[in-house]
């Protein structure tokens, strides 16, 4: 077995696919129609129940995604066992030449909002269905739930602390699209490694439970200890036991100059209240109260009133806070020009390759999405402000070197919830923040 | 960038850890405290709401990323962000020598059952928290929904086809869990490649829809192409335009021998009867119906009475149907073989080493589940037979060798739906199928 460093590895992401898009190509090369030009898009029927907007994300992974979607031998083997010669010899040679538009990494978006657009053979795009679903069904979600969670904590640091409640190859991938929504940090220290997002961490039970003996537990030589190796800036957990004791020992042990205190149980607006009045008295007046378990946006806008500094959110993030999954499909809408369309019950969707623009006030408020045919023109209008959304992110197989950096999409996310309609940032049940008009 | 392909490739799983666990571990190696011999409890404190049983799965793939936390140049590099030399160093040279038991892979679980057991020194225990509850929290809530949904099919064929609604590798592993659980095949290929479970593939609206001409579209040109690269075996998808046009066309093109059609929306439950009515008036009277479309365990119990032969199960298998974590928790429980527990509000844990035993009647039918602590001695009973639930997983770091396969995970989940007394079956909210008692 080898063993190689990930962050230097480029794996195959060829299989990472349902077994029906291969036989479907190997039906396609058989009857002559794998080579027909197709357009493919992405888009969510739906907003997930009573959510008022969507954040679109994964757009960087799925490009990376994309250049590793390549069948060597080990693919071709497991091709091999289904598909006649013809397909197996023709994913040997696969590689994407097509082009692909998106929304840019953190847009917002609606129900029919074109996101992604796939053009080329259908051969070469019927294979990338399930990659590109699953990276930006995933990312959307936690993305989406992320902005509402950041949007109800009204400015109050943000620390994503979910990995260990969810796939631990999908925590790092959660831990980008919470960043990039919003979040400020992460415990998860893949994604500090591959996404740069910065790390954050404070302590655990484990550590003062570390410190008993058998005539029972020392949380102050538990505090002592973190204090000495961490220093007093560090973030002391004081429920292990008594809250009020555990902070009065956390002040004796490190003075008033505490960074701060994490209380993970019990009701914490009460606790937080009578935390800091107790912190105030003792003079550590700049000890930070973090807060963390169960936390979600109802809980986060909730603790608004009370003296808080920082959330930490675990399970609720990293399951999209009811939410676990976006919900969006991968259509084909078009070949050979022709729009073409399913129309059995309940599962339509609208034919024809497609363009998108969204209508904002002159102060910036989002007012209407217009999705349109591409081979029609743009819509015009002097009273609103204009915006392409679809931008340029792979021409013939090339992926664009101009795509937004993390931090670039985690600008356009704070952009575009200053620019939702206040209704739009309700945590309520609710209608999409603005309509889509669908122009024929 | 170095090209290697995935299945002989070993990555460090080191990164897929909370920050938090090494600033503890450079506290515990400064203070002194880090080598007390500890043992750290893996347990959910609840089943999902309503639940009345979980199944327990993921400890094979924990096995193998155990094998893999190691700390080289890359890891380490973003270990001496916020470390001191010591705790650096002693990363370098970590290597898991403790001990771990763990309910076998497939094992049904309930409130407060141990279901992996970590012992050893604090510091070489406590970095593998995240990576541990990572991989358990999220296969053990595809499987224990997957059961559900497998027993509520009654023996007819369940097909998992999620990958697209979940994280693009979080797929293979929600693949594996739904074949352990029950499930007869996926539609991941890598889920195929990397754990040989059974791959399964049926059509696409979009090959369908391929086959359209300004004039429309040539659902019998689909259909043939189908057939003629994949044979009459095959399953074609019917719904794509009329139901009953689409089933007329696939038997005048396959004949009666067609392997099988699929409806992937409308009334599943009156278009089956509908379907199955026609193929049987057409001789196609073992021609299979496959259904799927936003199915869950009790979309599938509402099909039973219907003529369906066959589910394909997608978003709310991967999305652990309602439950997409199974909540376990990591908790020290002992040092120096003193019981610790945390003591503060609703998060109570039991202190101490634990071993537990199931007891069922002569019958096979399980009435308790006893936990008791490991330094006494295990129940007794005449009335009941008695099976030890936690088996020997590592021993002084070496990974023991009669794991259980895949197959065998498979079979002993069978056994326990099998072992529950009948109210444990029901889909229906409700307690756990049988009480768990805790001796002291």
């Amino acid at each position: 077995m080898t063993t190689v460093d990930t962050a230097h590895v480029a794996t195959s992401t060829a299989l990472l696919t349902d077994q029906y898009e291969l036989t479907m190509l190997a039906a396609a090369l058989a009857d002559g129609s794998a080579h027909r030009q197709c357009t493919f898009e992405v888009f969510a029927r739906r907003l997930p129940h009573g959510r008022r907007y969507g954040i679109a994300a994964g757009a960087g992974r799925m490009l990376d995604a994309l250049a590793e979607f390549r069948f060597r031998e080990p693919e071709l083997a497991i091709a091999e066992k289904f598909l006649d010669a013809d397909a197996v010899n023709w994913l040997r040679d696969y590689e994407f030449r097509g082009d692909i538009d998106g929304y840019r990494e953190g847009e917002l978006y609606f129900p029919g909002s074109p996101i992604v657009s796939v053009r080329g053979s259908f051969a070469e795009c019927v294979v990338l269905e399930t990659l590109i679903l699953s990276i930006l069904n995933h990312d959307s979600a936690i993305a989406s739930a992320a902005a509402r969670m950041v949007s109800a904590a009204s400015g109050r640091r943000m620390i994503e602390m979910g990995s260990r409640r969810t796939h631990e190859l999908a925590a790092p991938a959660s831990a980008r699209a919470a960043y990039l929504a919003g979040f400020d940090a992460t415990s998860n220290l893949e994604a500090v490694r591959r996404y740069g997002v910065p790390g954050a961490g404070t302590s655990a039970h484990a550590f003062t439970l570390l410190h008993s003996g058998s005539d029972g537990a020392h949380e102050a030589a538990a505090f002592r200890g973190q204090i000495e190796a961490l220093g007093v800036g560090t973030t002391l957990l004081v429920d292990t036991f008594d809250i009020t004791q555990g902070v009065a020992t956390a002040i004796e042990v490190a003075g008033p100059e505490l960074g701060g205190v994490r209380i993970d149980s019990g009701d914490l607006g009460v606790l937080a209240r009578q935390v800091r009045d107790q912190l105030d008295a003792l003079g550590a007046t700049r000890t930070r109260i973090v807060v963390s378990g169960d936390l979600d946006e109802y809980a986060i806008a909730a603790l608004r009133a009370e003296p808080v500094d920082a959330y930490g959110v675990g399970t609720s993030l990293v399951t999209g806070s009811g939410a676990p999954t976006a919900g969006m499909v991968y259509k084909l809408v078009e070949v050979e020009g022709v729009p073409v369309a399913k129309r059995s019950s309940h599962k339509e969707s609208r034919g024809g390759t497609k363009r998108a623009v969204r209508l904002s006030r002159r102060t910036g408020t989002i007012v209407e999405e217009i999705v349109y045919p591409a081979s029609g023109p743009a819509p015009e209008t002097d009273e609103f402000e204009v915006r392409d959304l679809l931008t340029p992110m792979v021409r013939g197989g090339k992926i664009i070197d101009d795509r937004p950096s993390l931090r670039d999409s985690r600008e356009l996310v704070a952009r575009g919830l200053i620019s939702l309609p206040w209704e739009g940032l309700k945590l309520s049940p609710g209608e999409p923040a603005i309509p889509t008009t669908f122009l024929q």
